[in-house]
């Protein structure tokens, strides 16, 4: 059976240095979970914090790149997958992660919330604060609000005993 | 030279009577403009509205179909493209379109707003409130809002004496 | 109901001047019998030279750009659908046609014969000897061979006595 | 830096069982090598049988799946990236992949040899014999052929004294 995926999202060049902790924290956690580290690929942001922080606790990192080849892969992803497709790939990434953790970003990362959304993928919030644009979603059990990355992987493995992930 | 292209974004099946009015006469007033309508080309809510206002006042609209198959267009779409990438179709619907009309909707649409933004693309709202989340892009000028149709068109043809769109 | 569209691929920078007749005369053809031409929309070889016959005798001619940006379109298109794909958007090309025709051309139309045979789109080769690698597919009819631009009409035309396109 | 990354094409469903042994033992080979391998990700033919090869031999494996949902996803894929683009992820599978290994297939897999070669990837043809259509990539050094999976890994690996794959 295919490997529990965690795709996580957020600013690339304008992300700040609190937001970069926070993606580095969470690549740890979902490292040492044995889960696998999904995002846009790019040495930038909370894309390359988040990857480098599950590699350097012996996590597997996937960047779903927004180019034609490998090398504008950040240094800390494992398997690039090159998309060619621009943006495009933002539908990728929702539809390839079994959740989606999504910390501040400015348009690209609201794309994603609203494609996993549109597309019944959960989407946890890690402080970022959409305001009341996806209320909708919130009712309906899809959207979680989260302060913390340990939050985070508490809302994923749910309330199972076990310590598997709770609702995939 | 290539025709302008105005893309019209909102609700599908849950599309409110006054919203799919204000596409369907927002569709009439781009048809009379002599450019071309743009949306996802189902045959639902604000798409089928915006496609019929302007087809039955003589203009040609252009569907972005998410599905594989000519036959899933609306009635009054003219050019069905069909891409079969599902959702993934939202990235092209924003690259193909000169500007973007967002009327209120959902997550799908506001995958369009932020990937349109993302991508430099002008977006007005109409009578959409998306609270503060896409404020960073007001601020830019790439986002505009309008109470109605007419306000819209003026929008595009900003204060060009001829008429012609204004930032294209 | 959506326009009936054949879509014409073929070689770009490398196509022969004769390809380019044809391209041109085929072009000619299908806008007058009020189809519509689509192809990749590039200002090169087939592509250019179809759309202009198509164009300069009273068609609508869409180009499915590989780009970003509708500046990268010929002239003589009327249409042009950004994908920001590359050559991904070879898919949406066969998708998006009723019936492909296909001049001499290297693997970009190679790529396209193929995806349209895959997703059961009939294909005419005008001119293109493809030797006997498709010929799974000419056995089960979707796969057609033309020497003229005046027979890929008929092969389209079919029997149909109306002269409506004959198997759409 | 990421990891060399093979990608194995081939039939699905109409796989002969000879082409399915192939395709294992070659999955095998790269396992060996400590390279990963990356197919279509469906549960059929030559891309369950290369996985399978990987997976017992101790490799990690990829799949590009044509479907939205990772369940669609053959038992043998460790991480299955759901596009949900139908055959538009053939250009993904070749772009994504730093050297193509194509088996005996139809129309699909003629796709992903077209595309990778259009995209100046290197093919390696195993015991897939394709006329005399892509002869103008052998030229330039793009298309090789191999009769054996054992000769696969050897062009792969070319001439370089240190075993490391030779022209990436």
């Amino acid at each position: 059976m295919a490997k529990f995926i965690v795709g996580v999202m957020g600013g690339g060049e304008n992300a700040t240095e609190k937001h970069c902790r926070w993606a580095y924290r969470l690549g740890e956690l979902i490292a040492r979970e044995g889960w696998v580290l999904l995002n846009g690929g790019r040495p930038a942001g909370v894309m390359e914090a988040s990857a480098r922080g599950a590699r350097e606790n012996g996590g597997l990192t996937i960047g779903i790149l927004p180019g034609r080849v490998h090398s504008s892969a950040s240094q800390y992803i494992d398997i690039a997958i090159a998309t060619g497709m621009g943006d495009g790939r933002n539908y990728i990434n929702v539809l390839s992660s079994h959740v989606i953790v999504a910390l501040p970003g400015r348009a690209g990362t609201i794309s994603e919330i609203a494609l996993a959304l549109k597309n019944h993928k959960r989407v946890i919030l890690l402080g970022f604060d959409t305001g009341n644009l996806f209320s909708h979603y919130q009712q309906s059990g899809l959207l979680y609000r989260a302060a913390t990355p340990e939050e985070v992987i508490n809302i994923i493995k749910g309330k199972q005993g076990d310590g598997s992930p709770a609702f995939f």
